[in-house]
């Protein structure tokens, strides 16, 4: 398979990498954070402002455009790309997360699951051939395999046979893009056949050299060391273009969690990118980068946002809180953001309080911009070989002042 | 008085003219109209977006900074222009709308008007001393006097009763300017004596010619012709900067609102410009132009975008309709704005359905680029000598598709 991820650099003292993703819609520097733009839109910003955030991927949620607008539409447009206005690299989830945790009446069997939406109720059923047929059709330059995700706590005997299932829907995800890029190769060979519009957006960019969809294999196995070593080596014994670990971040403790990444890295191969999926806070973020992990994405920075809470060094701030009635000082001294910039911790919290919709505008380019430029800053750290230090007093400095949940 | 206004060109058919208006903070090129940011933001938009929308003034509701942040607050940052980061002109009302619209136990004696705010019943006495006291901490570049609005349909006799009181609070609102410019005076050339913040903010651009704050005068009258005409004769008799027709726009027949523009406006002098308060939709505005009046503020723009409505050369439309689901084109076609020339009907669409915080902001920047951009062609017709064909034509083909009130 095509070279599409590069490593340039490794930490000494930490399992932290330094790399390039190359898409079919640019390149992404790891480790890497994802802005969740669930549908079709990252939360309060427009794609001008993630540009100069200089966000270089967002992701979007399968289930939430196939609910809402449907797929039908999204193909009238040619693709995702081109409907919400995105030129830069897309990752799409399969749909199961979302499918699992917001759906009603689902029923799994071992074809796929059938369910009935949250908005309208409208009955559905995806596979792991459709949910790759949905990608592809929205154009994704990044999709992600079907998994069943199961939930925290999980007894063991559930969490092996789902695993299982999950390794079989892997297979079929893989199957199902050997054939497409099959028929991709001889359409693109034969031009009196048609493509379907998704593929001709995601293989839009004449600068890339990647002109195909990437995917990405999910490990699962809940809590178990030997389900999720299991899970791993299965899904990398099927060769996908990157790695994900899922079944984190869905409620359990973070120690779970750090172990259930730290039992799956070593399975998983050096020369390939690792995602993991729905995390984290800051400090989470570099620990996990710490553990070999890559990419990732979250909807902390824009979801606490709208509560009007903002990310900073030493941990979150509140600005609905009175002590900020009077400061004049921007959400985080010597940040560069447009927020931070122009507009003091007072005024954004009169905004907050009068529910004016710059505000939570404000603190999502602010978050958004802490979550990015954290990376940037892990980046040139590992380039530094200071990674380690830098984490660690990161991760001394940072206080969580409030229960904050991903979800 | 300091020459604010100049005429350049005014219409051979109509009573349109075509002036500039010079405040503290820059030039308002009139017929102008003024986006409305009620609590200290346009609704859905950052001052970033309003200087490039080419917005040369906003409106800031005194009522509402007064119930919050509070006064306090805002002094304490050195005014409203610092306060909200904008540095171009801004005019304040006096608040008495407000107060009169939406306080709670109001209670109005020749003195002023007790009341209770709406967001927390907590007490306060407003006078027309006190009105200019509050604008002047502002930092307003434009302030208006202290007035009763009536609500309509009114009786004669309070009608009566009530715009004489108006004169009154003018006269007061007048004494009130002239003591603080003497203050202003003797303290400018006292260095030792400290002057207020709001007036440091208000005189801060050393480009402008005016260094002070400008008021206007408001006419009253509800809709009885002798009471407009002897509202606006002693309202003009005081000397005002600029005239505002009030108590328009108050829920009477549009053929009423125009009947009070219509009786006042030979009443006002020619070389100072005129305000017609909280309208209208765009066929009104050129209607408005056409009978002398020089400048608009209406909520229409940013309020009916919230709701999904935008505003195009034929009328209004409703993003939400079904019949734009698969529209790839803009909201107008050859609009000049950033939602158009970047989105689809179709995606504003399915951002507004899902209730996406982006699909307002993008309506909202449409509309706004509308009424400005009317505005700007009106200016230019006016000097073209054009305007009146312009503005049959205009009226002639913008069609109002669905009821619409302004507020």
């Amino acid at each position: 398979m095509q070279t599409t991820f590069e490593l340039s650099a490794t930490d000494r003292h930490s399992k932290a990498r330094r790399g390039r993703l190359t898409s079919a819609h640019g390149e992404i520097d790891t480790p890497a954070f994802m802005p969740v733009g669930t549908q079709g839109s990252v939360k309060g910003v427009s794609p001008r402002e993630l540009r100069e955030l200089h966000a270089q991927i967002v992701l979007g949620n399968t289930y939430h455009l196939f609910v809402r607008p449907g797929l039908d539409v999204i193909k009238r447009f040619g693709g995702l790309h081109n409907f919400m206005n995105w030129n830069g690299p897309i990752l799409t989830d399969s749909g199961g997360y979302q499918i699992f945790s917001l759906a009603k009446l689902r029923k799994i069997t071992e074809e796929g699951v059938e369910f009935q939406n949250h908005i309208d109720g409208a009955r559905a059923f995806i596979s792991p051939e459709i949910a790759m047929e949905i990608q592809m059709l929205l154009g994704s330059d990044i999709t992600m395999a079907l998994d069943e995700c199961v939930p925290y706590p999980c007894k063991y005997d559930y969490a092996a046979q789902s695993a299982e299932m999950t390794t079989r829907w892997a297979r079929r995800c893989r199957e199902a893009l050997q054939r497409r890029e099959e028929t991709v190769q001889s359409s693109t060979s034969n031009a009196q056949r048609p493509i379907t519009e998704g593929i001709q957006s995601a293989i839009r960019d004449p600068q890339s050299a990647i002109k195909r969809q990437l995917v990405f294999g999910i490990v699962q196995g809940a809590t178990f060391e030997d389900l999720r070593k299991e899970s791993a080596q299965a899904i990398v014994d099927l060769d996908f273009d990157g790695y994900a670990i899922g079944g984190v971040s869905v409620g359990e403790p973070e120690e779970e969690m750090m172990r259930a990444v730290e039992w799956t890295e070593p399975v998983l191969p050096g020369n390939k990118p690792r995602y993991t999926m729905g995390l984290g806070t800051p400090p989470q973020l570099l620990e996990l980068i710490a553990r070999g992990m890559d990419m990732f994405d979250c909807v902390l920075p824009t979801r606490l946002a709208r509560n009007g809470t903002a990310f900073t060094a030493t941990g979150t701030v509140n600005l609905k809180n009175a002590e900020f009635i009077l400061d004049k000082n921007p959400i985080e001294k010597n940040c560069a953001c447009d927020a931070c910039r122009e507009f003091s911790r007072g005024y954004i919290r009169h905004l907050i309080k009068a529910e004016e919709i710059l505000g939570l505008r404000l603190i999502t380019l602010h978050n958004l911009h802490f979550y990015l430029n954290l990376m940037n800053q892990a980046r040139a750290e590992i380039e530094k070989g200071t990674f380690d230090q830098f984490r660690k007093a990161f991760v001394a400095q940072y206080k969580t002042r409030e229960a904050v949940t991903v979800e």
